[in-house]
């Protein structure tokens, strides 16, 4: 029987990162696609170690068992602290839930506030699976332009009166896709526009943790003095992305409206999954863990620049991030459509994601995200070399 | 700042299951309102074992990075044969999707089928959350009169008729909250009427394996010659509840559109609690697992029925359900709401749920259902004799 399917699903193909990953087992492919953490900073002994202590400890029924939609409370109050790094205090646990990953709380905010044809601001480029999540309920995503240290707040105005947006969502330390870090300065223009027009934020914020240079900035959340920001932390890419947890923090009100979101959609998140992270946090692993595993990004991030220095056209202008997982990049002066490209790399056994599906609006045809941090160096300089020399035949060719 | 929320949040207000864990965790309450499974059924010591392995095992880095939205293959494997013991058979890869929990399974259904203002038929009284999953769509549900073997397939048929529904949403075994079982004959009339119509069927089945007397019945599905049936098994009732790992099973395109939609929502399921799941599947451990609950549940369930014939009014009746977790009751022939009582009830340290609101529409007023799997006889018996003495001071005194 042919089913007959929702609205929504009429433009939603799950393109993207799903079959990205899928790309990705292949392992003669070098792949800068995926947005995955290092494998070598995965902490399968201290994860196996907890895992025993856990279950054989006096909670081990009660993690088996059901639990709250709210979260684990040792998880809870560690969340709590955890925020604190930068410059979230004043919180107890009426301001936090757990949730299945952060884009679990990406989906809930979208959930509580947004009805069909509702309008969202985004950066334009964007994280692409927030554009997938707007599309599941039929909401518009519009763009506001990039700024070099942010976003440009006279465009984030001027939308904001054209379109009446509902919420904007921002990833603003070391962006996906850009690896961009918005500025202190800028992170205060955006608190105080969003005050002025009552516009709620949603702070995305998976990769502060992972900073290897540059000087640390405080959340956004910090410098909103009007608690119309929500901040999602995630344990994916400091931890481990398989566990599926993070938590969403912001004022009690809305907190709340999520948690009644999130009991329809799962009832909790994984508690063995929450009890792993909550003793991880509790034991003090984290941070030198991550302490640990910033050299190893550094390291690689250093190698893609040397291999695009030494291989990429003249024509390739990029960021170079302070830490994350990302370095964006577009072919200047050149008629290059990188998504139509895509296959033939991949021929080639190496594999980027064309950086049409990060904006909201169309655009960025020529432009491209390279992920850095899955790799080892050697064959981040191989697979560059190889895009590099690709890139350079196509444009040759173009020209002659 | 006041946040401006959906319009699907108006009705949403998470009252039901969400408190009701909450006023579980006081110890003096004698709870019959939870949905709990046995808590000396939950495998702690197999689960830690496990753990120790699979985490120390050549996939223990595969299990702490990113995986993909339909599921850990050797789970999704497991799957496909886990549901042969219901009849379901043919099935391969592309027709199972693993969800975190059944919960989720329901909530991607709906996903992929409504638009604002659609119709869900459900059998009168159903499963409470799945009334609020479908005000969270803004969808309407609409309840299809219960039959003492299933559903009353007639009105099924006119609703049908009358109210074009987008699909019918059905727990047949042991149902939630009733604890009936619907005859192979009902099935059957079921899948052709759905076939008729064209009218996909959600089979929720977490109940299925914890049967302690009478037959057997195969699926729903099993009986659906058109493939327009959704089958959700859940491991929460008979591994854990904690882990949140289930699957839905059907036909290739609708699960397909339902990955596409848990993309979306949380990515994928934790891959640890995939990995235990799986592993505590291969070993053979939960058929023995299962077996060894059942006589717990079989005497607990035996010692509400006792309690029931001594202490209930004379006006209680009631269900006596062969496996799940629920007895349905009804005060006939008095003016009883069990919602009003149930604060009064609590003071005497006995809980409930009010029938109420297992309602699609209205009534039930005068029902209530009760959990017998998690309390020790001794305390099932102190329950409903406090309930019963409670019941007939009410009714006495109405009577005065």
């Amino acid at each position: 029987m042919q089913f007959t399917y929702s609205d929504r699903m009429a433009n939603l193909n799950g393109t993207a990162t799903r079959e990205i990953f899928k790309l990705l087992s292949r392992p003669e492919i070098i792949s800068f696609a995926g947005g995955l953490p290092a494998a070598e900073a995965l902490p399968t002994t201290a994860v196996q170690e907890i895992c025993n202590d856990v279950l054989g400890g006096e909670n081990a029924q009660k993690i088996l068992q059901y639990g709250t939609t709210e979260g684990y409370l040792p998880l809870v109050d560690q969340m709590t602290e955890l925020v604190r790094e930068f410059g979230i205090n004043g919180i107890n646990r009426s301001n936090v839930l757990i949730i299945s990953g952060g884009q679990q709380g990406i989906d809930l905010m979208c959930k509580c506030l947004l009805d069909k044809g509702d309008t969202v601001l985004v950066e334009n480029p964007t994280y692409l699976a927030v554009l997938q999540i707007l599309q599941s309920y039929e909401a518009r995503a519009v763009g506001v332009q990039a700024a070099p240290d942010g976003i440009d707040v006279a465009d984030m105005e001027e939308k904001i009166k054209k379109h009446r947006p509902k919420f904007i969502y921002l990833v603003p330390t070391f962006s996906n896709p850009t690896g961009k870090t918005y500025s202190a300065e800028n992170r205060r223009k955006i608190a105080e526009l969003s005050a002025k027009y009552a516009l709620p934020v949603l702070e995305d914020d998976p990769y502060g943790r992972l900073r290897f240079s540059g000087e640390k900035v405080n959340a956004l959340y910090s410098f909103a003095k009007e608690n119309n920001v929500v901040y999602i932390t995630s344990m994916s890419k400091i931890l481990s992305p398989g566990l599926r947890v993070g938590a969403a923090v912001g004022n009690a009100d809305v907190i709340r409206k999520m948690a009644i979101c999130k009991q329809g959609a799962d009832l909790h998140t994984s508690l063995l999954a929450q009890a792993v992270t909550a003793e991880y946090l509790r034991r003090g692993l984290l941070a030198p863990a991550v302490q640990k595993s910033l050299p190893l990004y550094r390291t690689r991030k250093e190698a893609m620049m040397r291999a695009i220095r030494a291989y990429m056209p003249d024509e390739f202008e990029h960021t170079d991030p302070n830490g994350g997982l990302f370095v964006w990049g577009e072919l200047k002066r050149c008629n290059i459509d990188t998504a139509a490209l895509l296959p033939r790399a991949v021929e080639r056994n190496v594999a980027y994601i064309q950086g049409s599906v990060f904006y909201a609006d169309g655009g960025g045809k020529n432009t491209l995200r390279l992920n850095y941090s899955n790799a080892q160096p050697d064959r981040i300089e191989t697979g560059i070399k190889a895009l590099g020399e690709f890139f350079k035949e196509i444009i040759a060719k173009e020209r002659r």
